[in-house]
């Protein structure tokens, strides 16, 4: 393709979204638990999903395991979006307040630090009134490699 | 039922089967990932999960957030084989290798602290080959109601 | 004094005040690393530090530790603005960049949660130039009793 | 000097131990607060250090950053132990008990795992009776230039 990719002549925008569509293809987790990704930018990924009966634990709501693979999930397609392959080596939860059968919850990640080599989420779960379930910072490592041909 | 609640009448290995037991009917979300939990006793739980398609992330790999999910069932199963109840209220986790489709993983959980208000516990999942994938250090907060009747 | 605590006679503001003059009189830590409190107001708080040399590890570079450090006191006194005693339970910090000697340093302590019992807060630490060197999170337990008499 | 730095003509304990002078030598901070480096191998070190009136917040107890201080110092000798420079990037610290004037702790600090760009450590802070004060777990990024000429 003879592309020079320090100028990249794909707009940032379209690139986000193309990366987006080729993450989402074989994310089976994501979909398996009914995600969808509804906004996407450079940095930053907003998502939503309703919780069902088959994400209950034992005291009858939301287990916070599948609230941070919510979050985990907004966390890799914003720190995805530039087109560089990024995957998480730590992640920190804070759990605020439970979550029921059929809330619908949001996920929204944002940029907080970029590096060659790091980057930097914070992200935030709300329920449909807007109150904070869950707020996660997690850090991801980034590889050279593109994993999309531009 | 008239029973002295500091001078338990139940041996504590026996009462952490029972809370098992009691936790797992409802935990449909550890149950739809096909978790088992092998081993209990008081403060400490051991599972086993084998990785399916449908944990797979957009890198091919399980999703982090399901390990996550799996470390965080251990440590419910730990943290409540005292009968107390007892929900995590932060969570942190580190990822230090990938797992892949049919990976069978075990997650174990222990205790390193309790007072009567909260609970401290730490979580290696590591695959067959007894490689550690992820360390997770969580906190649960313990209220004082008992969940099952003794 | 017969107040009926639940209907403060005392302004919040002046509270928060009265909170810092009380903390900070016998905080020696924190007037030993030459902090200064700049900015009070319930559940919020600023504070400064310049970086000395005592105060740099063996890479020449502020010390990582003293940058929570000065995070932490934020954090401190942002929590016991409202005249209760919180006391830190977990801190999780990321660096993001190096600081070195003669910077002055800022730390802004915000309020995410609060309930009864714990308390949420972020801190963002950055240079004289406006560059974020670290960002810490913290959680907080919150006892009933007041430690001001008000 | 000529040297082939994949088959290390020095033995990896006496490197430890160069590497903990050439740290010391210059890391004032530490020095400032008291701590020894009383013991040091591969990946591993152990520190003490008594509580001093200038350590103490505004309850009258150790200041949790000054914990936090002193688990990192010991986290910084233990990943630097291979004369390979490393540097915290992301620290999580939960404090179990309160430390007071004239305590005399010790922080130990293990390696969990250990690849060419980063490590994790797990630090045990305890007291003179042996009390667990604070677990502090942390990752440092490393980056391949030595810091010792061997």
């Amino acid at each position: 393709m003879f592309q020079d990719m320090d100028q990249p002549t794909v707009n940032p925008q379209i690139l986000a979204e193309r990366a987006r569509e080729a993450l989402w293809r074989e994310d089976f987790a994501s979909q398996a638990l009914g995600m969808v990704v509804s906004e996407i930018a450079p940095g930053q990924a907003t998502l939503t999903m309703t919780v069902r009966r088959d994400m209950l634990n034992g005291f009858g709501i939301c287990h916070g395991g599948l609230l941070m693979t919510f979050a985990d999930t907004a966390m890799a397609f914003a720190s995805n979006s530039y087109n560089e392959a990024a995957v998480a080596i730590n992640l920190s939860a804070d759990f605020l307040a439970s979550s029921y059968l059929g809330d619908c919850l949001t996920a929204k990640a944002c940029e907080r630090a970029r590096t060659k080599r790091t980057g930097l989420y914070d992200v935030t779960v709300t329920n449909q009134r807007g109150e904070t379930l869950t707020l996660l910072r997690g850090r991801v490592h980034r590889t050279p490699g593109k994993f999309l041909s531009e």
